[in-house]
């Protein structure tokens, strides 16, 4: 009796590796900063708190495999606010954005199939491609590039006649980079010239920080039937926890083969549809303060981190996290130190290791990625105990 | 582009295709009595429903991977009731019984790798196979016989050195049997001489009609390391729709295998966990009432079945379904029938065709599969037209 290869291949998070440690930390008394979640700090908005306390029904059941049109047909209003011209059907109803992914991965990729990704990218988009048995190669951005976008002729480079398709995250989690117009075209002519899959993550449409537009995937002219779209109200809500998501795309046999993978598994969950309905009628007045928000933090966090000698970030265009160059060999290490070793009047911080999201474990290792889902003054007295953290990490030695 | 050979492979349930005639049907006036879901047409207890208007959080956040510790807490004392020793730890919190499925296949199945099922079952068992790239086998179950355990030699006829795992549902789904402890005991034989898992699928176990005692894989001693229990609290709190289940097992390898999966979808549904956490202080009369009324709907419903020319149900000692053999060669055909071309003072049934039960899709062509999730004078009413119709169907030949 053995655990499978594909669970002995999927990785196990530097994260999920330091949680014990910040437990640890924390029964000690320290207060520990976490910079290491994309878990938001704001408040989910009235609207969807009250639509659970008015849930109004005798018997909790399995709702429609594809979720409920109600809540379909709302999405259809959403992004066409965004440009995005759906009918409810080409809308399909996920547990999660992660669903999304995993279903898009199992209808798509048969087992050796080749999926592109950039490379620093969400760990969980190589977790997915193990279980679908598809090969994850990476074409690398890099952070003395801001990590922008790398020639075609990188990811001509990695094309072999078993890719499918090209993952992208748009605004980027890790990066916070957000694709260019000019960017945007270039994928899509990859795509369009190989004829290629586009599954593109757009979570954190609402987060971008520039006069620069959100150009969607959904936007590309010509490669329509190619383009699967990744969606969650996670982070646009803060609802992480209800774990609604969406996989959108206008091919037909495409949304019939994820139907299956849907039917299987019966049915997203109700309540979930039930609270993201009526989150989609949140007032502007609440997009708007928490946009407010976290472009003050981005500002601020990114203005104290650089004065930090040795501590580079280039400003994150959207999402909320950034991608940090740190004065250490081995951020790995420094990051389990801080928890473990260190302290500055009671306080710590705790960072995510950037080598989880490189697909090659020895990239980014004098990098970390942040979060910026604390309030300033918080921001404010972890950015005072990184610098201190580093000054007594690097005079140890 | 093309989908994935896997999509091609998953099967459409029979079930689904007679939907769309049953909308038809409805549009068109007519009453149709649903023999073929099992959604619970029971209320969902009164603790569950007042524990969603209870929920008092400002952020609907991530929860752990693992699940609540609470919900896990109260889900050990849960299983001490039936002689189920379990510690906090053991138990992972899922996505619905689904999920356990998927993640046990997952974990413990390489591509290639056999699974042996006794035939018919679950479709979905099926599903989650193809996902998995594992191959089932089957092991034949008997309506003449009453669906008892086929013998050992029939098993070991099954088994080759890709044999990983043996699943069974007990109480079973679809057929009502519920494996006797001589049967339990030559299931763990043949798990310990072979050294297999045993996945035991036990969502029923509430609803068992007879004396006879619940024979949890979990109470098999000799094979505590092999044993992954699947369960799920959809049916029997009437909540199909939280999407919450669990995977409990001894093996600690096989957790941590399965937690990987559990970190890569981030977490399960927040206020399903809440509602099962609220739903395991439902009072034991509501528990005794939901089993008299389905006591009283299989009693009534296996009686009237039998009394119909030609037709023939075994009598089911446990869950909410029963397979019956109908006088027709084609029971789909006849289920579509049903649907189009048949009304009884405006009224007609709809049931499960047995095919898509069996991994054989010739076999079980005359049966079909009925979920007593309707009330007593409901299920007169749908027997009286299905007499009319099976009478209607064999006269126009």
């Amino acid at each position: 009796m053995e655990i499978s290869q594909r669970a002995q291949n999927m990785p196990s998070s530097p994260i999920r590796k330091l949680a014990k440690f910040a437990d640890d930390a924390k029964r000690n008394g320290i207060k520990v900063y976490h910079l290491n979640i994309g878990q938001p700090d704001i408040d989910t908005p009235a609207c969807a708190l009250e639509a659970v306390r008015n849930v109004d029904r005798n018997i909790l059941e399995y709702s429609p495999s594809q979720g409920y049109k109600s809540l379909r047909t709302k999405l259809v209003s959403y992004y066409a606010e965004y440009g995005i011209d759906l009918s409810p059907d080409e809308i399909i109803i996920t547990t999660g954005g992660s669903e999304a992914v995993q279903f898009a991965y199992m209808a798509c990729l048969n087992p050796g199939d080749e999926i592109i990704v950039t490379d620093p990218s969400y760990a969980n988009y190589m977790a997915f491609a193990i279980s679908a048995g598809a090969i994850v190669k990476s074409v690398k951005t890099r952070i003395e590039d801001g990590f922008k976008l790398p020639s075609v002729e990188e990811f001509e480079k990695q094309i072999t006649p078993k890719t499918k398709a090209i993952l992208i995250c748009n605004p980027n989690n890790p990066t916070g980079y957000l694709y260019t117009k000019n960017e945007m075209r270039r994928i899509r002519d990859i795509v369009k010239k190989h004829n290629l899959y586009l599954f593109s993550d757009e979570v954190y449409r609402e987060f971008i920080y520039t006069k620069a537009p959100y150009i969607s995937a959904c936007h590309l002219e010509g490669i329509e039937q190619n383009v699967i779209l990744i969606d969650s109200v996670s982070k646009r809500y803060s609802e992480c926890g209800i774990r609604i998501g969406a996989l959108i795309t206008k091919n037909k046999e495409v949304r019939e083969a994820v139907m299956k993978f849907c039917q299987a598994r019966l049915s997203p969950p109700l309540i979930g549809q039930i609270i993201a309905e009526a989150s989609l009628g949140t007032p502007q007045e609440y997009m708007d303060q928490v946009y407010e928000e976290y472009l003050e933090r981005r500002n601020f966090l990114l203005n104290e981190l650089n004065k930090i000698d040795g501590v580079y970030s280039p400003t994150p265009m959207g999402a909320f996290y950034t991608m940090v160059k740190l004065p250490v060999d081995d951020a790995e290490k420094f990051c389990q130190w801080c928890l473990t070793d260190f302290q500055y009047e009671g306080q710590t911080v705790m960072m995510a290791p950037a080598n989880g999201f490189y697909t090659d474990p020895d990239e980014g290792k004098d990098q970390v990625r942040m979060a910026y889902v604390l309030k300033k003054e918080e921001l404010a007295k972890a950015m005072v105990v990184l610098r201190k953290a580093l000054e007594a990490y690097n005079s140890q030695k």
